[in-house]
């Protein structure tokens, strides 16, 4: 059972936060959890953890993004790739209430061609962890962006609440399937 | 690197299909694989393997289906939960270029409350096999349904295509990306 | 979350009970679960799936015991062996509060050398399960037996639910566990 | 085959002997191995892997400790947690062969309320590493605990050899438990 | 630890010996084994296993082989894979020590352009199971096969367990090989 | 698919090209792959990851070697542990072709009792390595070894492309047979 909490203080997001227990040792859950809270986001070349990025130099910052953090107690890396990237999905369609249509690209989110979203999933010695930030404000990013402000998200916790709550029913749907569903021992 | 495979001719779904090999004996690929096909779909009580849907004992028939049955040579069955539902996304973004707007509730794609699709995964003794089925024409169907004729998508083959090689490119994107992140091995 | 039942009408257990989705067809219990329920116990020989047992022809008999069925929604056979074990100390744990002093050996449980349980644990396509039986009565069993009855417990429902809660807990112990442990990175 | 060893000299337990390879550099044991050894157990904050441990600020000191340390070349924390509690066990059932009777609270003993031992399961990057520590002398302690010395174990390296042989057939008996039962293939 | 037997008398092999347990019933080894029997080879196309056999409608016939069965009790078939590979490669090295020069090819031995082998892995519910027979007479093969006899080896029996030995040798090195090799935690 | 490059500069290999993403970060080759290149080898004691060799003091030394860096991004280690040997033997089998005789002693080569090779296998946070060292050169090796040059391969590096092909071989035949290969469900 996935636990969900929407911290309503700024933290400022620079890499340090993706490690196993972070959210334990924040914010006393235990378990598999994702939390949300908003802050600056800027990682710096020494902290990126994607060598694609590393390679290219490319440089993370937004003045203000929504971020979450998910940790998962299991070490499947593949796995994580595939919870990544259901994360999205499930933030494409949470927007799409709002009718505003998203482009997903792997694991990247797009409205109008401008960048809304980083992310990342890797693995600790423990757990699988995930980060994804969302624009809220976009004034100074590297790249041609979208933020969720202009896309007239207005409350944000609340938006950030009920994406987590999708998510974790996705796992929950997820599981109750694997329960529900016969093998097929023999083939003809 | 997962082969994928349009035939052309018409083969009926009955649920006979979902086993592991079929892909292999029938069209001889072996190895990871999707294969895609039109045909009618009746799937009897006694060889539907969603337990649900044989204990409310929902019957499952469309007259003409796009129909996909995908294999992967691995036995995780919570994985499998994860590429059904990666599938369905894909199909949903593929609507979406045709300006087709499809609700996703799980499993399931819908178009203005209609149910446009079927689907299932479960495991064999040396694999997982996913089958999806979208409706192409609605006669006759148990539920209120949607069918890809009459959303505007003429060309059947060509659809189904592009679905696989976005599924394919999806699974080789969650490859590499496995590839080329650092872990993260100290907490402090 | 393991889910539990203390059913309460007789069903006899022949040991086709002991069968994958069993616990879900029989009691709408979706995903892991215990269950238990009072009942003569009798398996013939093509019915066991204990080669040992199978190989000295041990007929299986008590007219009455207290069953449990437990299923795990995971493969791992080992790790079957280890929750069968656990669940066995819970039993021997539970009866040391009514001060009857148990002795364990690998997976039975004696009272006074009176053979007081039997005890199975196997794996579907898509779950492990397993089976543990104690004797209330003991007439006609083909070994020195000890009974739940003679042994002083009355209330046999309560003991089933109580000896099912602390297993419950034990696995949320040993999650809760996994989850607040950090990991060992390096060696000097 | 889990190898065991007592071993008569002293080692004091600050938290770093819980390591990979740490019993093979030590003791020239390869492969899976249990060993024992006498000796005070001090571990200040920054050694402490219990996060819980870690919040609370909970002091571990004993003057003088039997403390096992074992090693498994998996690295399945879950199963980790089972073991840990098996082990438990284990030295419960030994003390019982004196007619101590002991309370197992998760993964801790208590006798008469006085906190027997303390224990941690974690893993490496090769391995799962389990630390169990039983007060023989209990001068000094943070809280209520019980000794073995008071408890009228004399001969302590005895014990500690039973223990580990108990646990050694265990994990035996599982293994030729996981390869003697038929599996079952269909449901009906 | 493997156990091994070499069986003096005869058993033909038609596929039905490639089974779970068959080891345990007909031999009464518990747990991971390897045994050896001289036995004709005939196996109809409705047990053959390999589906490019059935294919190629491919027949298995031998008047008489040396035959080897292994049973490892888990259900990884990837890495039976590789077992079975390394079965051949201590075949091929074992008869080298004969001076005899064997081509390998896949899981195929060769010599003299002569085919010496037919082997097969697959898995059961509880196991992975290797059969390798290699021609010991060669009359009315049907393809151009190499035999023992011809190749001077004349003490059968003794040379099946020097190949089983060999192969227990390996998969003894390859346990000790993982636990004494450290982990690399960081990376630059 | 497994990804193969012969490096034509001289890289000195001293321990620390055996990490996770090397190859990525060298050659930009993202995925499993395999890279050989020419240059020293000299692993000083704290650079050894074989306990064993540290623990008897044995130094990694030759003047000229070939070198073959491998990564899979799985971590099962004792999976590494089968793919490291089925490369000594596709060495060997290489090396045949020459009608050099090698004898394969678990993890090395040997050539007329000349030690022909180094190998070690270990595992990342997030992959198996593989570091395998042929002598090219002798001279000042601390054991009597063998050479490629004297032993007449001229083209190293076409040998070194011929090695690494007959790998990637036997990892696709492995797969493929995984594919073709029928589960058996039932035992009688």
């Amino acid at each position: 059972m996935l636990k969900t909490l929407v911290h309503k203080e700024t933290i400022n997001y620079d890499g340090s936060q993706l490690q196993a227990h972070w959210i334990y040792k924040k914010f006393g859950l235990l378990g598999d959890a994702a939390v949300a809270f908003r802050g600056e986001v800027k990682v710096s070349l020494d902290k990126m953890i994607d060598l694609i990025d590393v390679k290219v130099k490319e440089d993370i910052y937004s003045p203000l993004m929504l971020n979450f953090i998910i940790e998962h107690f299991d070490t499947d890396l593949e796995l994580a790739g595939y919870r990544q990237r259901l994360f999205m999905v499930v933030i494409k369609e949470e927007l799409e209430q709002f009718e505003i249509p998203v482009q997903r690209m792997g694991d990247d989110l797009y409205v109008n061609r401008g960048k809304l979203s980083v992310s990342i999933a890797t693995r600790s010695l423990v757990s699988t962890l995930i980060h994804v930030g969302l624009n809220i404000e976009t004034e100074g990013t590297p790249v041609k962006t979208a933020g969720l402000r202009e896309l007239g998200i207005v409350d944000i916790d609340a938006f950030a609440d009920k994406v987590m709550l999708r998510y974790k029913m996705e796992l929950e749907q997820i599981y109750e399937y694997r329960c529900k569903v016969k093998g097929i021992a023999n083939e003809s």
